[in-house]
């Protein structure tokens, strides 16, 4: 066993500004989100979910997509992701000059009609309008499977409906896919299931996988990936996106501590971890102390006994 | 990529009474250490690292080994393993009654010599006296390798330091090895490289590895492990044993999210999650919420959940 056959280089689509904030309480002013995403771009991201054109009703933190948007000086080595929850959606984004939009479905019908009031395939339906028009636009297009790994409402998820969607997707005309634990339950064997069955019938190198570590697996399902040859990876600076319902648990698995597994393992990604480190000092203030990275913790633990010692 | 190839069964050795408590700052009482010792009995444990024979100006909270000790009702399913650091420790523990016992050295003069004030050579010379003397009486020893993987004085370790010692741990009559990422600093990649080099050498049925996880490595470096078939893990019931350098940061891998990782990968270890539950429950309360155990939290909370809907 060593660590011939992983990736030699990963790419990770940072989701802290739009799957991190939407969860979190505190609300932050618009200017800060600016430069909070600036931040990580300096640090090297290639793709960043910025914002989301949804109903500020849904996700009111997001009600200020447009002025987010708008705001950013965009640089052209990265891409700035908005999610779309729908053709209104992405006329917004559009509006905006949005050139890279993220769709959402699931792998379960329960969750998206709990979420989008539609079936699976409704959904897929009303995405092919959008994925259409974005895609004649010449925008791209990363579409998230959600549930892909174990559902709220259904419990497990046959693997077949995974590669079903994911399939529907690419065929209209989607570039990317997130195939995401959504409730933060996949265990490693699960992600070789998953991924295994993938493999046959979709480009893997347009396949991500996005983990949350509300039990503490999101890097060993990481891990998992990188073995099965994965090489997008979500992930969100600080592991903004916490659970609300319990102290210490977290959401999306934390930049800081993927970035530290990547280069121990000698994997590239191009970004400077020092620096997303200060992107995600920037929005824990904001956030009074929402940083949860264990990896970013130690780290600047580590700077702070050698500022010491200076 | 598939499960096979991992262990079917791993044992887990419990360190929680012992490396957890030593490194909390509230004193627990004695009584309340002998009912967290029979929860952890109770939920299956096989090998738990019950306290200390250290100098109790060293580690103020075991001060109370001999009480503690001496007070549980030993099953005969469960090895009540105690920490002794020199000869005296010894017969201080086989006075009390101890089976079984762990002796620490390094892979690294610099640790060994802040630590114990010794070389590594000169603490095996210590430890020859005392694993005779113990495998005279029939004690089980477990010997540990710190800094195996990385030191906080010598930064890299290289392997072949970790092979020595392991070689001669077993040679002096050590039954069982815990090769150990003290600081929490290993990637899988070391995993990988570290029993790889121990393989030829040592019987891997005789290896444990101990990870900690102030980084959020550690469940990365036990999938790792599991790939090397190396079956034996230290954990702490809840995460206990936190950094004090940080909010939030652990320090030992907290026994629940392994056994939520084994079970979902189908691997047997014979312990009630639930059990466990029970009994970081228990200690927290003791210890104002030091449980930092990711799957605990998520576990717990949606177990309230469920009850709501009864």
């Amino acid at each position: 066993m060593n660590a011939a056959g992983f990736p030699k280089r990963v790419t990770i689509c940072e989701v802290g500004p739009r799957d991190g904030l939407q969860n979190e309480a505190v609300t932050v002013r618009t200017d800060d989100k600016v430069r909070y995403i600036d931040l990580l771009v300096a640090a090297g991201f290639s793709n960043i979910e910025v914002t989301s054109f949804v109903s500020p009703k849904a996700v009111p933190q997001l009600a200020d997509a447009e002025a987010v948007f708008t705001q950013l000086i965009q640089v052209p080595a990265c891409r700035y992701i908005v999610l779309v929850p729908n053709e209104r959606g992405l006329e917004r984004a559009l509006a905006a000059g949005a050139r890279a939009i993220a769709v959402f479905t699931a792998a379960t019908d329960s969750f998206t009609h709990r979420n989008i009031g539609m079936t699976i395939d409704e959904s897929l339906a009303a995405f092919e309008v959008v994925i259409k028009r974005a895609k004649a636009d010449g925008v791209y297009v990363r579409a998230s499977i959600s549930t892909a790994f174990g559902c709220p409402f259904e419990g497990a998820v046959p693997v077949a409906n995974v590669v079903r969607v994911a399939e529907r997707l690419l065929a209209l005309g989607a570039d990317e896919l997130s195939v995401a634990d959504t409730i933060g339950v996949a265990t490693p064997n699960q992600v070789f299931d998953v991924v295994g069955a993938l493999a046959p019938r979709v480009p893997l190198e347009r396949v991500g996988l996005h983990f949350h570590d509300t039990r503490g697996m999101g890097l060993a399902n990481i891990m998992a990936g990188l073995q099965t040859g994965v090489a997008i990876y979500d992930a969100s600076a600080g592991g903004l996106g916490g659970c609300p319902f319990a102290p210490g648990a977290t959401g999306n698995v934390a930049t800081e501590d993927v970035l530290y597994l990547l280069a121990g393992m000698g994997i590239e990604t191009g970004i400077d971890l020092a620096k997303v480190r200060a992107a995600s000092r920037f929005i824990g203030e904001k956030l009074t102390g929402r940083v949860v990275s264990r990896a970013f913790h130690a780290l600047e633990a580590a700077d702070r006994r050698a500022a010491v010692h200076v």
